[in-house]
């Protein structure tokens, strides 16, 4: 199907050799086409070695001393504070050489093994004459999760060069551990950032634009974390925002809205993304460049007939996990429309279409406790026109919970199509609930009916007994 | 619908006031029945006070011991010997006496709202004039998932009666640690109770009669728990039977059937369970005392029009969340009945019919590594005459896994129906999968094609990614 002889010829060519470009590439070899990856840092992506990686191995010591504490007869001899530079996140990936460890080298090699049929190039990527292939920039390299190179900062905040501000990477790169820290923000990134150097040592202010933590989230979700946040020693400051920043002999100097001014020694800006599609040439072919790109339902950019965007760059969710599900759905589309195939566009929940996307997008902000999720929350689902019930239970009403840990603190909710008896949406918030969302994610995907719902018997006792909770209280 | 007047007039007598009983009662009731639940024991049942709630406390430090041990940078903070006595066992129940705590109370009100309605009664439960009543023996008192109280001993093994051995009672109410323990049995309670026995510090060796442990699940599950039992001290000897039991000096002697002979302090028999049917009249209405009773699927016991088995007794699957889920189908085919509506006997998966108890029943095992599967194991689905493939996947793959715990070992297994592309079963053995299995129960019990599956996106990097890997897996 291709001409092996040139090597420059391919049938996709990817933009991006994290694991949504290695997913794409992946997929297009499974089906008989040629692939090239294009990055011009390093091929794992920003997942491996600057965010999900490195932040979940950084929050699962502080998870599993949390965990341990809460049980009586093991309290007392988890002691001592953590240390950072023993953690988890050391012996996972050390990013601020790019060095590959075994562990993200194995996780490479599973997620991709396509390497011998594609290319990987360090050079920066432009289009020159790509209408004869298809293309899919995956934001090079994709943005694993809610982390990301080039975290979005107020561009006119007064001092900010200066300043040497904390992104994302240095959050999980620091080998130091600051007296105290600023977070700006009040999403993952903020939560769990905040999270994870409260637990490590340092004093962490959390200043949060709006009304409170993880705004995507079921309002409990921030609550229950801002919460035990507190309950650490941090401060959460809601409604605020930095006017300026200034350092000064080190120290740190921020101006807030209010006009009152706070001190520390560092400050980390997680204030949200940009589209990191301003140097791939996309004003080549008509698009503008740093822009978003919009796609259908097999991630082809629109007007497109063989551009495809997968991943952070179409907006549609900023997630690693569904970066990677869009890869398989476009890498699937590609190749059917490479054969001539016609795509399975009037199925919903085909092969060609990334309707999880809208639908059932799962996401565990690893906290303490875990938030986790599934589809879409009460306002999501009231904003899309549905008819809904939203069914609470305090999960320390559930046995398993309490065994889990002692005091057990959490909260569940589902949301419930009346229409059609399914559900559109759960939120889980409390420890170990980070495993038990799949449960939901299955449920939500799957649109298991409640009245088959009650045949999932949770066993004894465990949380997951949370769900025959949700349905007796859906019942009444 | 009840003369109310005649207190002993009730639509409805349930023997066992375990949870399986009150939750019976309860659906009576909410059904509008009269309902009254006779017990000669506590209000609660073996599960509250016996069984899974001090068994799964005293595994719970095991369990968040181990899982911290296995994080870098809190491994040398985790010291210090588990102290049986400040265990969340002591502040979940006391067994012994029967106190009930704030804990199990509370799980009891959340259980059953219905107790204003029914009426307990500590009298031995006998038929007397029960032709007008739907009487449901939940054998008295249920007992809570694998534990109950009178385990099945061989009657006839000389010496038994003198060594005074351990039951399950003992194996979760002793206050002293046996220096040497022999644990008899190679199910559930044997490796659950050698696990957290071990981990008290007692030398324990388990007996097995069979080659393996854990034989009701896939092979895999019993190979790595005794492989990690091994590590930590424990001996597992296989292919060998009891022969004999001698006390003396307080030292027991076990004679093998392979001539040699094992000292210990204590011996626990853990070799199964005998139904509890042997003193509740079941001779007045021509059935065998002591047997176990045969049900159809909406537990109406075979041959008679109004007596109902659910729980153990009905041997369909003797655990706790089963015989609840039992309960629920049972009260609603008893209302119905009651009230002359059709029971939905056609379909197969409605609520008067208990189908998981076939199809997808949970069980979790809280050892370390947990064991927790759902529906059929790949025997099984053979035996059952599906057409079947195992897909396997080495859980250390999964790039939460190795977040989770430095060191990962876990196996996961599904049994896909070839026919039909739906999951009949699915098996995960490892740290941190007891509250993943039910992501596998929504999707056995849910019948959710593979297809669909593909869009239930696992959260990265949690454990649940294993899913991913199995569907990968699957399609090659």
């Amino acid at each position: 199907m291709t001409d092996m002889t040139d090597a420059r010829t391919y049938d996709v060519v990817v933009i991006g050799a994290g694991p949504v470009g290695e997913n794409v590439a992946d997929r297009a070899r499974a089906a008989g086409l040629s692939a090239a990856i294009v990055e011009s840092e390093l091929v794992g992506g920003e997942c491996s070695y600057w965010a999900c990686m490195p932040s979940k191995a950084l929050l699962r010591p502080v998870i599993a001393r949390a965990d341990a504490r809460r049980v009586p007869g093991l309290r007392h001899s988890v002691e001592g504070p953590l240390d950072a530079t023993r953690s988890s996140r050391t012996a996972t990936s050390t990013p601020r050489t790019g060095r590959t460890t075994a562990r993200s080298a194995g996780w490479r090699a599973s997620a991709s093994t396509c390497t011998a049929a594609t290319a990987a190039s360090r050079a920066p990527a432009r289009s020159r004459t790509p209408r004869r292939t298809h293309r899919t920039p995956a934001p090079g390299p994709p943005r694993g999760g809610r982390l990301h190179r080039h975290p979005r900062r107020p561009a006119d905040l007064p001092g900010l060069a200066d300043v040497k501000p904390w992104t994302s990477r240095e959050a999980t790169a620091a080998d130091h551990v600051p007296g105290r820290l600023l977070v700006v923000g009040g999403g993952v990134v903020a939560v769990e950032m905040a999270t994870a150097w409260q637990a490590l040592g340092s004093h962490v202010t959390v200043l949060v634009r709006g009304g409170g933590l993880l705004p995507r989230m079921e309002p409990f979700a921030g609550e229950l974390v801002q919460e035990a946040l507190t309950e650490t020693g941090a401060e959460v400051r809601c409604g605020v925002s930095v006017t300026a920043v200034e350092r000064e002999n080190g120290t740190v100097t921020a101006t807030l809205d209010d006009g009152s001014a706070l001190q520390a020694d560092e400050i980390l800006f997680a204030t949200g993304r940009a589209p990191r599609t301003d140097d791939i040439g996309l004003e080549t072919v008509g698009l503008e460049p740093g822009s978003w790109l919009p796609v259908d339902e097999s991630l082809r950019v629109d007007g497109s007939e063989w551009l495809y965007a997968v991943g952070d760059a179409n907006h549609r969710a900023l997630l690693t996990h569904q970066g990677k599900y869009q890869a398989r759905v476009a890498g699937a589309a590609v190749a059917a429309r490479a054969q001539g195939v016609p795509l399975l566009e009037t199925d919903r929940w085909g092969a060609h279409s990334a309707t999880a996307d809208h639908a059932a997008v799962p996401q565990v902000v690893f906290t303490d406790p875990e938030a986790a999720s599934a589809g879409l929350t009460l306002a999501e689902a009231e904003a899309a026109g549905h008819r809904v019930r939203a069914v609470d239970y305090d999960m320390s009403g559930v046995a398993g919970a309490g065994l889990y840990a002692d005091g057990y603190r959490g909260r569940a909710r589902m949301i419930v199509d009346l229409d059609r008896e399914i559900l559109l949406g759960v939120t889980f918030v409390g420890p170990g609930v980070g495993e038990l969302i799949h449960s939901a994610t299955v449920a939500v995907a799957g649109e298991v009916p409640l009245e088959r719902l009650w045949h999932a018997v949770p066993a004894y006792p465990t949380i997951s007994e949370v769900w025959l909770r949700l349905l007796e209280t859906y019942r009444g």
